[in-house]
């Protein structure tokens, strides 16, 4: 076996932190992810969970996605078990109505509303098909700061995800993602490959980014991209060239650029063109503290036209990280039950030691350490 | 929409309390229901668990109802998983046994029976169908401060119920039928309308009890109401006058007065005889702080030889209350998901805010604020 | 009823303690039953949790029984959900690989193991069909201490058992084998006989052991032991003589000596040749404070070859045992329910408190009082 221990850290250098770790908390002056686009209608609200805090999502009339506190001003009934009508929720016990900024619009058998009569409306963003809620402080909140998922709405790139309700803190996927020697051990049959383990890789970071590449040449393709490779060259058989290059944008999002190209084409150097190359993208929202939302989506850019192969990829992926969701969970439940226990880490896990650090500055930052 | 907005408050004047509240613990000087008379018997003891506490309810020889704490003195067995032999009940494990007042009798193995062996005894009257159990000071249980509710037994009234296992604490039973005006939103397909909204209405109270007084004149009768109409005065169709009166008796018990007579016969002015009348009898018993049982029964003053009539009732009752425990067990879940949010109250809670300030002070005089 | 309190209490002289108990922490510094010898394989690691720690156990290629803390040292994956690979166990998530020791032999893609890497590994003992694992302090871990459970591999005696989940502190099972004399109420069909509380009993105890031995003469054989008697005496009715010699060695193991003899063949004063013999076989493992692992056999000194009477005797005893299992339930329950409320102690619970004081001895001794 074959170890390559270079990693470079781009700026600022040093090490990332101390060698044990337990599992943080989850920075609220940030965007997550609510919800999918499709999810949230004029028809009937969506109740779902983030940071521990219930809401209701839905829209007006003229499209705009709203997020109210889950929780009438009254008597706490769920808004998202009323109605929508028109630009207005109404409350499903006493017909409280509210509008899009949360405030009281009606109140039952009285002509007089109580002038506090509201509840909490968050901001929210719709980009890249999710919508994107802001749950800390709202003049905090610039839609700029919103990562970069462009590949889910490029005309350049076709696919598709699904949400995965994961039973462990989404801070055990980050961690999963940013290190994807995993995938020898809990995707054999699938995408993992001694060979992954072997290769060095690279570790860059930013304030708010760490990017983590890795490149293994002429090494004989697992099962998933042979399957791509044939989709975009019939009949192709042989070794190829296979890189895997791990986008982190704080806290909680992972876009992953992989694909592999027949060996020797000049991957590595940037000529893509005698490959398949696709993108795994994922972002997770804390539900609570030991449960998440994890969106995911796996786009690729040939081939667009082929719902076929959009179904085939997202069902693949799908087996995938069905194993992941069974190990994260075990995972979450061994730190439940040894909770002295702390983390170590190898340099492996040189990415998300970093990652781990900008999450760490962000809650600093809110003093919620 | 006319709304009225006359509430009379009749003694003492003033106003019930602040406009915010958090759910309240339950009185201990009280009676509470714990069964149905059917269900305890001298054949088997039966296991409830009233204010937190688990007990073993049976009937002695002659028919005298005991209650004692379901946990043997001996290692805790439960005494209710044993069996009533005689006038005695005898412990499931080691065969202890005990009598009314929850003296030890027997012992394996031993002759002598130590003096302290006893497990408590709860005052109890059966009375209007219902096992009442008093937890408090055993000094103050005066089975004249049982709460009315005669109809339940009266010649003059026929009727049946049903016991809810209530996912909520026993206050938000309390707050659901102290305002009627969820009716609407709650139970439009049966006895809801929008008049209920509309209608003002009046609430007196004493030191114990709330009354809240509702008329709404010249009205298409919802469906419930036209169905009994029309069991009465067959072929009935046209317009209504409709009442509510509901009665709040402390801590937790409330008998309402329903119906409705053909419109303008002077069913306000207290003429039914065109009109049919109804009792709901609803009386609330804590299990936990957040779990109740709650008992029901519709009673009716016509046709009362008619067990079809008696089955359609309880059967329709079953339906709407079906509907208020999906809201109840839907409001708990939010109050636990936002500890910090507070009740605010309307117009229309006028008389489930009297109801509280008098819980309260019970809660006071017994030092549990 | 005829009742004979003659106990008598060989050293240390007195009374085994207080007259109210609670129940008991579990000591660590004593051997427990984790597994019975053939759930530890080569092929796949056992997960089972044992005083509260999760563990993995498995097999060398020589069939040694190696113990590991169940959480890797990376990230805290389960390793029991990994593979056994030779003499080692191998982490299902990024591949860890540890030794008998519990010291890691393998990194994924570094060279360099850090030094301090590694499991705990926990002294394992295979004896008895068991499999044994001391908990505490390594360095008092004698297999000398291991209780005598040596009918279990004698080519004298036969038979088979299981494993029950008990939903109750360990404590209370122990309590339970320590006093037969809820057989006569929980038993009652096959082994239970109200003579068991009539006849007396004889109490003795060492540093570390308790034998209650009770004897019942020319009494009518119960269904279990009517049917043994002819499977050895075949035809065989009338009276018998019964005995039951309890032997308690701390902290939970319960070995029972219990048979009957055709009445007045001698079978008390060591004349058993007219009867038959069993030894009901029990060692309670803590898994939590409210949970436990329960290994039981029985085993018999006759027909040896049948394994028709085997499979009859662990079903007849495993019915026996569900009974004993839905009432250690409720008595846990219970005892949730009323914490307030002590163990009382009666004559029949001598065994019972003096195993006890043994137990608090040893937890006094560990500082865990």
């Amino acid at each position: 076996m074959s170890v390559t221990e270079h990693t470079s850290v781009a700026q600022p250098a040093g090490n990332p932190g101390p060698a044990t770790a337990k599992i943080l908390s989850f920075p609220l002056n940030t965007w997550y992810v609510a919800a999918w686009d499709h999810e949230v209608t004029n028809k009937a609200p969506l109740s779902r969970r983030v940071c521990d805090k219930p809401l209701a999502l839905w829209r007006t009339t003229d499209g705009r996605v709203v997020v109210l506190a889950d929780a009438c001003w009254h008597r706490l009934a769920p808004l998202s078990r009323g109605a929508v009508v028109g630009d207005e929720i109404q409350c499903p016990y006493h017909g409280m109505r509210y509008d899009a900024a949360g405030r009281c619009t009606h109140m039952p058998a009285q002509r007089t509303i109580n002038p506090s009569a509201a509840v909490p409306s968050y901001p929210a963003v719709e980009r890249y098909r999710f919508i994107w809620v802001w749950l800390g402080d709202p003049d905090l909140a610039d839609p700029d700061t919103i990562p970069d998922m462009h590949q889910m709405t490029s005309p350049e790139w076709a696919g598709d995800g699904e949400t995965i309700h994961a039973d462990c803190n989404y801070q055990l996927v980050v961690d999963n993602l940013m290190d994807l020697t995993h995938e020898e051990f809990v995707h054999s049959s699938s995408i993992g490959q001694e060979e992954l383990s072997e290769a060095g890789f690279d570790t860059t970071h930013t304030d708010t980014t760490v990017t983590v590449t890795r490149h293994m040449s002429d090494i004989d393709p697992p099962p998933f991209w042979l399957k791509n490779m044939n989709d975009k060259f019939p009949g192709f058989s042989g070794k190829v060239d296979r890189w895997q290059i791990i986008h982190f944008q704080a806290p909680s999002t992972v876009c992953i650029d992989v694909g592999v190209a027949k060996a020797g084409t000049g991957a590595a150097e940037g000529d893509r063109s005698e490959g398949v190359n696709g993108y795994v993208m994922n972002t997770m929202t804390p539900e609570t503290d030991r449960t998440s939302h994890y969106f995911w989506a796996f786009v690729r850019n040939y081939r667009l036209e082929s719902q076929t192969i959009t179904t085939q990829l997202r069902n693949g992926v799908h087996g995938v990280f069905g194993e992941d969701e069974v190990m994260l969970k075990a995972q979450q439940e061994a730190i439940d039950a040894n909770p002295e226990h702390e983390f170590y880490s190898l340099n492996i896990d040189m990415g998300g030691m970093w990652a781990r650090r900008i999450i760490e500055r962000m809650l600093a930052a809110e003093g919620r350490g």
